[in-house]
């Protein structure tokens, strides 16, 4: 608890030094009439001539294909929850910078005072002619789901909730290869979600996708099954999960599971419910910054495989590992959105990174600062992209 | 002509190569986890709580109050006109990197699909939580008279059109020391204001701020005077000029003018006009890049001082002394706004550049890369902003 009281505090004092995390850089220096004369009038008027003759040159003229708004409304804010526009800054910035660092992708914070999703909608639509991406994070679910269904259908560049879809691919790399070392197989493995928010339905999501069958999504107050009465996301959770519509609480459906996978909150994981888990159970509690359960609590319990969202555990899902390689693979190849298949393309290029005679249970998913992540997940996503006709270069 | 092409070509060629002119940095580089809790999770909780707790601390833990958005709806970009958003995005590239190259100010662009005044508000309203400023480009008159009144009522960060108020500012600086070359006060010149788009409007206010009382704006069709029937922008500006209300064309209405200010078009203003002119007279022709009167012709017809909008010719109105000094003053003092007294600050403070042992005919504005315009401007800024109450620190 000091040393987490610590980097806070060294954080704020940093976040002060600083004045934040991002400036702008300019890549055409202006130091006498002939610069400006370049860069602004009257040369800079060809470009414009051309890009309003040939509108595709925007990507050779200028930012646009490496540059991605990282858009946020507040909501839901890491642990934070809904604390507003301003206070959202941060992270935004800490995103964009992440952008920088794992991808050279110029990205910029737009943290927006509405939380209205046909307002965000119409913002979001409406600034994309210089983005070649957005990144949308910690919009609160349900509210997310719907402003990026929208935003997919008429902004014609990779629009992607990172909370939902880097997870869920992320999550998937480790599941995959936390399969191998105990020797099951997705297709038939029972898998409680834990968590039926946006990286809890983007979780289901992704592995039914990748040929899952029995999945089971749990909120605060149990199973989730077609016959309950659930609010429109939760309803749509529900059709594409629970085949045997089991019912009762998080504990009770977890008799007999192979894996518990949690987006939920601090805690929920007790011991007794892992040890009613099937035998070689995984388990990748991923509350954060207390997960679910502990790792040690759980393998005393009878786990096999554990991973956590903390960085002092083996076995990180850290979304590092995602968003950088998933947007540099999409621009690369002017990706019109982000797909699924790219998004699968991503965890199988993650797991891949760790060949089998290296995977054990606590070497699941590739650390965070691996030089080879970005590269590979980035050609695994252009590639899904050209096969799926979405690349346009 | 030749050099123009080539200066075309050579344009297009660097923002081929460069691909566009703005990118992000990272101030807070990310190279290891502990790097990572301090720019991102779980570091950066702490910022945001601040913030939550005490708003007005955005300005500290974020990059807030160094940051500027330059915002098109590309309806009105350069002498290009209506050419959209993509292809303003040169311009508004060009634009933040003259932001950082001259007053070290972090801009990005953003350019909008659409030219709604209601949407543009409602969007660049949505969009300022991040930001220390806004600035207001090539959107066409009279929309962008609105679109700026809105957004200051609302936004509560500088909101500031520099077409209008930019061009209005360094224009007074050079009309006050022309006037101090030919001995004449602002207070009883006839100044005749040909255009009456975005640049003349906010030159016809500024001149009135400043004490000229016999101003006489013209459009394509002559002189607007109260009793004619006007569209509102229109009506407005002739209700605050022309007290003589003198009729008829602007070769008309030059008879016996101390100053003729042109943001028209090329060639508007002939020979003959300026030798209708009182002796001593002032012309400023400011359309670009062609003027509406050559330097050379226009002293041949009898005109005392004559200035541009072009680098090859003396006394250059070039938008660069303007907007860096203003956004950096009302940053610097985290001002709630950009008003007129600042705007007038800002003019006069350009104006005293040039002592008057050093001015003359060629030489009534300064250098646009001289080092001292963008402290002077900022400190004249800054100070008027504290003077009228809307400095924050």
């Amino acid at each position: 608890m000091h040393e987490k009281k610590d980097v806070y505090q060294r954080s704020l004092e940093l976040h002060r030094e600083t004045k934040g995390k991002v400036a702008m850089c300019s890549k055409m220096p202006v130091r006498s009439m002939a610069d400006l004369a370049l860069a602004y009038t009257p040369g800079v008027a060809e470009p414009c001539r051309q890009i309003h003759a040939h509108p595709e040159s925007v990507y050779d003229y200028t930012a646009k294909g490496n540059t991605v708004a990282v858009i946020s409304d507040g909501s839901a804010v890491l642990g934070l929850g809904d604390i507003g526009p301003e206070a959202a800054m941060p992270v935004m910035e800490g995103k964009c910078v992440l952008f920088k660092s794992f991808a050279d992708i110029d990205a910029f914070p737009l943290c927006l005072r509405t939380q209205d999703p046909d307002e965000i909608v119409r913002i979001v639509a409406a600034i994309t002619p210089g983005l070649g991406g957005i990144n949308l994070e910690d919009i609160s679910a349900p509210r997310c789901f719907e402003i990026e269904e929208r935003l997919k259908e008429i902004c014609g560049i990779p629009v992607f909730h990172d909370d939902q879809h880097g997870t869920a691919a992320i999550l998937l790399a480790g599941l995959l290869n936390s399969l191998k070392v105990v020797e099951k197989s997705l297709n038939d493995v029972k898998i409680v979600v834990n968590g039926a928010g946006a990286a809890g339905t983007a979780i289901c999501s992704i592995l039914n996708m990748a040929g899952a069958t029995q999945i089971i999504a749990c909120d605060s107050k149990g199973a989730l099954s077609r016959d309950m009465e659930l609010p429109p996301a939760k309803a749509k959770l529900a059709a594409s999960t629970n085949p045997q519509q089991e019912k009762g609480l998080l504990s009770d459906v977890l008799g007999g599971a192979d894996v518990f996978l949690g987006a939920s909150t601090a805690g929920t994981l007790k011991q007794e419910d892992v040890r009613r888990m099937a035998p070689g159970a995984v388990v990748f509690a991923m509350a954060n910054p207390t997960p679910e359960i502990f790792p040690d609590e759980a393998k005393a319990a009878g786990a096999a495989v554990v991973g956590t969202g903390r960085s002092d555990f083996p076995n990180q899902v850290n979304n590092c590992l995602g968003f950088p390689g998933i947007f540099r693979g999409a621009l690369d190849v002017r990706a019109s959105c982000i797909n699924d298949a790219m998004k699968l393309a991503a965890a199988h290029a993650l797991a891949r990174l760790i060949p089998d005679e290296e995977l054990h249970a606590e070497n699941v998913i590739v650390d965070s600062f691996d030089p080879r992540v970005v590269p590979a997940v980035a050609e695994a996503v252009a590639e899904a992209a050209r096969k799926t006709g979405v690349a346009r270069i």
